[in-house]
């Protein structure tokens, strides 16, 4: 059985919290977080802490905070043979230097306060200077994941690079085409069908193959067409950039 | 029962003989295409011909051919009662003035040759001039679609526009994040729950309230290790335009 605490109670540690407290052969015996907060029906047996020195003792303490915090508060934890982990897909694991054990646990999903990911797909990226501390997180890892594998820091920060560009950019790219339709007092409900189409559709093929439209066909009409509804919008530089990139990517300049 | 020739036989076309051909009240009457062409075996049973000439009789002559031809095809019709319509986003209903009966039967989603969409969730945009073919459409659309909208082209071409950014745009910030992570020798499998994700939620909450990352947390220290990331990267121009616009969207100026 490994135990654990949980340090932060944003989203990424709530959801993880609400995993752990699920999973198999894991206890999650206690919760840190600097203000109060409010545990839902699933946690309500859980210990609360709002004192650093009064953490209990576990094998693990997994650091959900954000970034810029995670080293002071790695300062701020006793020395001890506590494996010290956090949670940050663009922090390395050097920000834990204090620790004698220590490690990352990182989820690679955008945890938001609504919505309950199926948190079995959302793979884990693990890290850790000692073998020994490797096996552990990969226990813990297997006990809510379907997918654990481990990457070096380097590596995870260019995986954190690529999922702002399908997560945080893709997300944008929704609202802008949101905001489009809203001025036109069009529905947004209409591009929802091509929406799921296309993210389902990258499953089944590389999204070079998955490429369509004006910018891909050289299509000049419909691109000047689509500036000059564009003309005073803040978003035509936006279209103007992917339109050229989509072009050099694949080779048809105009 | 409404008898129906489908004009080109490209993805859309493809797609749209199949759904018609499984639809209840339709008869897929003929398909033209300029070139040979092999009918997959759903549509073994249906006449083709090679020449505008030899058009069957029908209803409905649906075109869907490539934008710049539209207007070319619909000049050899022969003039005649049937109700003619082509099936872009892109191209307003005028470019079929040759035509007495004229429409427009868009079907927002992108078809691509691999994949067969989900034909009954994909919204159909008809236009006509007449109270009389707008009914028929309605009916043509009702047959293979549960959702059938009546909008202008002027309407249609907003609507073009906000489907380049979510299907055009969207997948080319996959392709980008796919080569990130090819040059760096990691896995586009481990972004894929993300991915699906990203796009599930905004099925329940507005894309602005969905919204994460560095960019709109004006986390500065993550932002210039990104861009150090990208220093000789294509894409790196991209990353600043999407985050600036994501610090102006929401307010927080660097």
């Amino acid at each position: 059985m490994i135990s654990i605490v949980v340090i932060g109670f944003g989203n990424v540690g709530r959801h993880l919290c609400e995993a752990f407290q699920k999973a198999n052969g894991v206890t999650l015996v206690q919760i840190y977080n600097r203000s109060e907060i409010l545990l839902p029906e699933s946690l309500q047996s859980v210990d609360i802490t709002h004192s650093i020195s009064d953490l209990a003792m576990a094998d693990v303490y997994l650091i959900a905070v954000p970034d810029d915090i995670i080293p002071e508060i790695a300062n701020t934890l006793p020395k001890s043979d506590t494996l010290v982990v956090h949670t940050s897909g663009g922090v390395s694991m050097n920000k834990l230097s204090s620790q004698k054990h220590r490690g990352v646990f990182y989820p690679l999903q955008s945890f938001s306060k609504i919505g309950i990911p199926d948190v079995k797909s959302i793979p884990v990226c693990i890290e850790a200077d000692r073998k020994s501390d490797l096996k552990l997180l990969r226990k813990l890892g297997d006990s809510i994941s379907e997918k654990v594998v481990e990457i070096t820091s380097e590596e995870r920060s260019r995986l954190h690079l690529s999922a702002v560009f399908v997560n945080n950019f893709v997300n944008h790219l929704y609202h802008i085409s949101e905001t489009l339709l809203e001025e036109a007092d069009l529905d947004f409900e209409l591009l929802k069908p091509l929406i799921r189409e296309t993210a389902t559709k990258i499953e089944a093929m590389p999204a070079s193959e998955a490429q369509t439209g004006p910018a891909l066909r050289g299509d000049t009409k419909t691109l000047e067409k689509h500036l000059h509804l564009l003309k005073n919008s803040p978003y035509k530089e936006i279209y103007e950039r992917l339109t050229l990139s989509i072009q050099e990517t694949y080779g048809k300049k105009l």
